[in-house]
């Protein structure tokens, strides 16, 4: 996994624990909000309370790609995101294919979400032929066997995973195949993949199961 | 927030981390997928291969709560589910709340996968009078002036809130007040609450965001 943060004008070359790159886009949300808000100025004490962390935690994790504020002064909102959008690589619009086209993959497909965050849905796939063909917001359902020319030729570099439990490690795997390297993935379970490939699961089972321990 | 582990018959009083409470749910499913594939033992080597994690780290996660295997021989697959799953209060029924009945609140509501994981979706909500009385998946839509007297009635533990953005931190703030202390929320927004309430995001997009970094 590329670890290394190698933005030219910013920090170091440690690498960045994943769990940090994880909080960087809660950290971009919150400062929207501020922005929003009309605030010009941030404190990490303001950004720890927003994200259930202390002003420590911020400044630790800012630390890892150079000094953005000055102690005692705080985090200039704009820049702040700015340059938290410029590590993220938010700075650029992605291509995203969806693998199954059922009731999930079709809601997926006409989530309002995506567009305005630079997350551009150009292909979607299914394996059935009773539903390759079909349109769904404006996409026209390709065959499977057509991933690797479409992720190449759309220039596709991330895939979005909703298709059945007893689907998912094949068309992962066929993702992969593909060139595919970021992977968001609907179905409930814990896919295997190479290295070099990140997975991110969407599952509300998961993130109840993490809570539970707070209140048993 | 309660951060000590208190199983009686496990473990220190150590506080966990709140990433390693959040990957307990990962390790309890890759022990389901092993158990199906009829394996008794795992090691710390393929619970870490399937996590995309070190070995080490899975052996740092587990320590905080005692000792579940011998050194060189790995974990029992169906006593370390079982021990996880007590850890994490899985061993019971928990009742939630969805507030929303929109388009996304039906989707959760009719999701399957709930239900044979111990989450039951006992009451619905929501705040516009066209709403209120009509009846999905076999709940009545209650107004949100209810809750409070529901959550206790029904012995509610979780809310789930699939509201629009907009009003996403006003329902949050009433199920706060209505004594829930796990929230599981849909909104793309990051919500104020007080110390000892948790809450979940359930967000696509920070998925993708936290992706990009490794392939910009």
């Amino acid at each position: 996994m590329t670890n290394l943060n190698n933005t030219d004008n910013l920090g170091s070359d440690i690498p960045v624990p994943e769990v940090v790159i994880q909080r960087l886009p809660l950290y971009v949300r919150v400062l929207m909000q501020f922005s929003s808000a009309g605030e010009k100025v941030i404190s990490s004490e303001q950004l720890g309370t927003r994200l259930q962390m202390t002003p420590a935690q911020i400044r630790k994790d800012l630390s890892y790609f150079g000094r953005f504020g000055k102690q005692g002064r705080g985090y200039d909102v704009a820049m702040l995101e700015r340059q938290l959008r410029e590590i993220l690589g938010l700075d650029r619009m992605w291509n995203a294919a969806v693998v199954g086209m059922g009731r999930l993959g079709r809601a997926v497909v006409s989530y309002p979400g995506f567009a305005p965050e630079g997350f551009k849905i150009s292909a979607v796939f299914d394996t059935s032929n009773a539903i390759v063909g079909k349109t769904f917001s404006d996409l026209r359902v390709q065959s499977i066997s057509q991933l690797t020319e479409s992720v190449k030729e759309l220039d596709i570099k991330i895939g979005i995973v909703t298709v059945p439990i007893n689907h998912a490690q094949e068309v992962i795997d066929a993702l992969v195949e593909a060139g595919i390297k970021s992977i968001l993935n609907y179905a409930p379970l814990s896919p295997q993949v190479p290295e070099g490939v990140t997975v991110r699961g969407i599952d509300p089972v998961l993130s109840l199961q993490s809570m539970t321990y707070y209140i048993r």
